[in-house]
């Protein structure tokens, strides 16, 4: 398959009005990533070769999005949107190049395989100059008709067209085509729109090929490979299936996840095997674990690494640049942010790091913060090997606190510890005896009056 | 429709003795709001006019809760548990103000919707003396059947009366009905208790309507607007519907729920398109969100209003009053009551804000806590615009923090600290070096006795 | 039946390759309690006698997991695994001391009920000599199916081997068998090995009674009885099934789940009628609710004891030993660990408690921890009933606050403050008039340079 050329061209020109929203509707994410950019995975990964994007409304922004996730695509703007064919003639100096395989794909079908692209281009690499992507559905109503004759496509029926035998066929049109490169625009120019709505049709160019003699063959996918998203209530059902997968896939591949179904990864998201994952964990982009690592109830991961055999929760929330090694700890109420805690340092409660490294075995009481920002900038915690932060410490940060350094519970610790130093920053304690009950009783009568 | 009288009657007297509760059944919550009043906001939402409750188990709580919820209904005490028709008749005197339509509906079944009382109160302004509204179901067994004949409908059959054909009518009655009122007291009381339980049916008025040669028919609605509730998986099964028709309206307005089947709103939630919310949310009632918000997972919200562009989460509780204004955030592990967080004012990490205004831009430093109750008061703190309160501090109200102020990290603010000011209350930090060393050999040595 | 007597022999020798992970496949969990448990239990509540597991893969790690679940079960161990008649003989010496009735489970159907045991040892007290667990299922293809004449069971006939007719059989063989003791062993060791894999089967067993002249019947049994786990993903299956049936049973007792499928029980989870349990809450082992608590949703508990009328967060984690008595209130980002929270006292905002009592009535202001751990031992704090902490303290144990005691909010306790009195433990304030505007315009300038 490799050896032959080719061209992926997605069209992502329309509006999506029913989005109801000023993203244009392919940068709608699933799994944390644009629509568009799932279609321009499953590309790549079926060998799509040279990827060519169509786009016109929001033309800037997903020129924007395609930069930021460094997709290297071409673009073509589509400036007035007159049907399917037209799109695809958009990328005509593209086409032009001569590719032998042309993949034509939808930027709002995000859940299409690569495995599907292949079995196409795998049918015109023996002989067929066009290939239709089908699926097959209990519910066909509403969908053109896949008619096949003798292993060959005879055509694409619309729903409204079909015969009452012709409207059982349960093998419907997902749109998505391959076309054979060498007879790609030649066929293409020869779609006329000579129809209801003026516009240029993509599925015409069954009839052209065969008319031409040449072969026109369908193969199938599954529904979800067509899947189109119009609104966001199809958006969250896609997102659905996508996650239904991934659990799938993780759990064969030896993760254990308790509820998966309230369980979400990102597209991007690695976890090793024997790590389990307790039910309500958000996945977001960038996160990996290692082997053997406890996901606990209700954490929420970014951008995180999490390593073997660490414990992570219940109520943690790691932020971006949070790397915990080998059986770290990071427990409830915990934030970490752009901070290294090392191998089996413990933050087990109501603390917040940021900008920082915890130490080897370190131990970080209650309620300790790492005061990082003062407003203008942020600065930088060292806390050292087997170091031990008291509860409810304050941490202001430029600070560096030794290895084997002491912080006295409820301090504030402005200045660096050495190593093996004890710090405290915290007042005396002055206890007035009766005091309290006095107060109790004057507030009683206050009340009264 | 609206040119009509109409009294909407709804029966709330049974005990419910399978909810296993010492609340009354019909008190029971759908989406934060008792079953009883998700019926009479469906009456009101039809034009339902006047609205009687016939109430008898539990009277009193009912009556309050009536009461608190502020519905506008007369409520009438069944003494005895006769049937339904006797029940009906409890709102004797109300019926004998004479209205043009009678809605009879159950307090149990929550789901009812307007639209499917204004189609069977359209059936009456048609003409029809009795209005039965029934629903289709794969599973008729045990429910009577709705047989019709002509358009009308001819015999409400219980299941155990039917014939195999009848058997396998998939028409069933969900026993709310509409009547005519100037039949209704007539054929109401010719219904008699001629039957094994000895007890009224209304059923039996659709066969008096038509020895009396008036007209009968049903209208058909779906199964949910007769699910009746008679233990609490019933009730979770209702409130699961609820939600996914919320979640599924929200959608289509153009709020994003990324997985929607763990978000949970209220019976009056509102929520602004471009809205995105994250897994895992929880909407209490009182809850309103602008445009553009971004709700991240873990979160809980109950009387609290989110502004434009407002962030919110992962892992933040907005109590009632908290009022978030354009671009304010709240993140992890905060808890916000009763206090205005001006427009981009953040207030990020592990923090308690009650009883405050945060003024426009300040930033509120992790672990910062509003010390707003002394145990016997609550008292208010002021936080200026542009104000920097330094992490882990504790703000003693009465307080006012000025426009600009800055506190320092680890602080005890007790006095109000002006404008542009900066204010300290720690402790100065002592180091003694080498005594986490002796300490730790101590303990060692400690651990070996 | 109890008169009966019993051996139960559960099969657990396996690998279990696909669940890809170095712990025995019968110890992963179901609801917090391996497998291998879950089915033991079922034995026991069905009178099944005496325990024999058979293991083999694993066997150090399956009779040390006995050991800790004090499962009272002798261990057989099948050296080489040919078959599962040969893994049944490997506990021969315990068949040999003749019982009325045998039971052979296996160690990956965790979802076996006890009324389904019960129901296949009432045939064996009819006169069977041996009974077969069947169930139906839609899919029956790849089973081996159960083929009944005349009330017994004539064959159990492999997928493959089955005429089309067969094929249609919808009841299908479940591996679990009863036996009568008496013919046990004999019938099993007639069972040979002359078929493709040289394997003994236990399914022989039908065709060797038949030709003894034995009676051979089938029991039906719900599919999920005969549910085996070979990989993560079923082992989810399974768990979702054993959650649904929990909750149900919840609800039916008069608990009120606003949404059961976000809820998670454990094994021995206890609660209370007219306890509410909002969204998304975990109970992990060993948790008891009394009547009439209030579970908000984000919670976490683990071997906590929550009274009646207790109000539990959101966002609280209960840890073990954590004891919360009547109308105690713990709320959101609070963890409680091995401490008792006194009738009505409250601990309501970011706190960590942990190796305490706090007295009835008392109120634990927000941000209060206490700093049990010395970076050595474990301390103890002691708060008397009707105490007020201030917010933001931290109590340093070993330490002592008396009945009534006040302590002023951001204070470090690390002396025992007596009944009635008032302790402070904080720095004064120093408020620098202006000094915020000029260390802003410093950093202005620093920022251009």
């Amino acid at each position: 398959m490799t050896e032959r050329s080719c061209l992926s061209i997605i069209l992502a020109a329309g509006e999506g009005t029913r989005m109801k929203s000023a993203t244009p509707k392919v940068l709608h994410k699933i799994a944390g990533l644009p629509m568009l950019a799932h279609v321009a995975k499953a590309a790549r990964h079926a060998g799509g070769g040279d990827l060519s994007m169509v786009i016109g409304y929001g033309a800037d922004k997903l020129r924007q999005a395609i930069s930021d996730l460094a997709v290297d695509a071409e673009t073509f703007v589509q400036e007035q949107r007159l049907g399917t064919a037209h799109a695809v003639l958009a990328a005509r100096s593209a086409i032009k190049r001569g590719y032998d395989d042309i993949l034509v794909m939808f930027g709002d079908t995000p859940l299409i395989e690569a495995e599907a692209l292949m079995a196409a281009r795998a049918k015109l690499a023996q002989g067929a100059a066009v290939v239709v992507m089908g699926f097959r559905t209990d519910n066909p109503s509403g969908y053109g008709r896949l008619i096949e004759q003798g292993g060959e496509l005879v055509a694409i029926r619309e729903d409204k067209d079909c015969s009452e035998e012709e409207r059982r066929i349960n093998f419907c049109n997902s749109g998505l085509m391959a076309i054979a490169g060498r007879h790609a625009l030649e066929m293409l120019d020869r779609i006329g729109n000579a129809n209801a709505k003026g516009e240029y049709y993509l599925t015409d160019v069954v009839e052209i090929a065969q008319k031409a003699g040449l072969k026109v063959v369908a193969t199938e996918a599954s529904f979800e490979n067509a899947l189109g998203i119009n609104n966001r209530a199809e958006l969250a059902q896609a997102e659905a299936i996508w996650q239904k997968r991934a659990r799938r896939r993780m759990m064969l591949a030896g993760v254990t996840l308790i509820a998966p179904e309230t369980v979400f990864f990102s597209y991007d998201t690695e976890i090793g095997p024997e790590t389990i994952v307790e039910p309500n964990v958000w996945f977001g982009p960038g996160v990996k674990v290692a082997e053997g690592a406890n996901i606990h109830a209700f954490c929420h991961l970014e951008g995180a690494s999490v390593g073997p055999g660490a414990d992570v929760g219940p109520f943690a929330r790691l932020r971006p640049g949070a790397d915990l090694k080998e059986k770290a700890k990071v427990g409830n109420f915990c934030e970490v942010k752009k901070a290294t805690v090392e191998a089996g340092a413990k933050v087990n409660h109501l603390t917040y790091i940021g900008d920082a490294r915890i130490g080897a075995g370190a131990n970080i009481g209650a309620g300790t913060i790492t005061c990082n920002y003062d407003g203008y900038s942020k600065f930088f915690t060292d806390i050292g090997a087997g170091a031990f932060i008291g509860s409810n410490s304050a941490l202001v940060a430029p600070v560096t606190i030794g290895d084997g350094a002491y912080v006295a519970s409820g301090s504030v610790i402005t200045e660096n510890v050495p190593d093996d130093s004890l710090a405290f920053g915290r007042a005396r304690q002055k206890t007035l005896p009766e005091r309290a009950r006095i107060l109790r009783t004057q507030r009683a009568k206050a009340a009264k009056k």
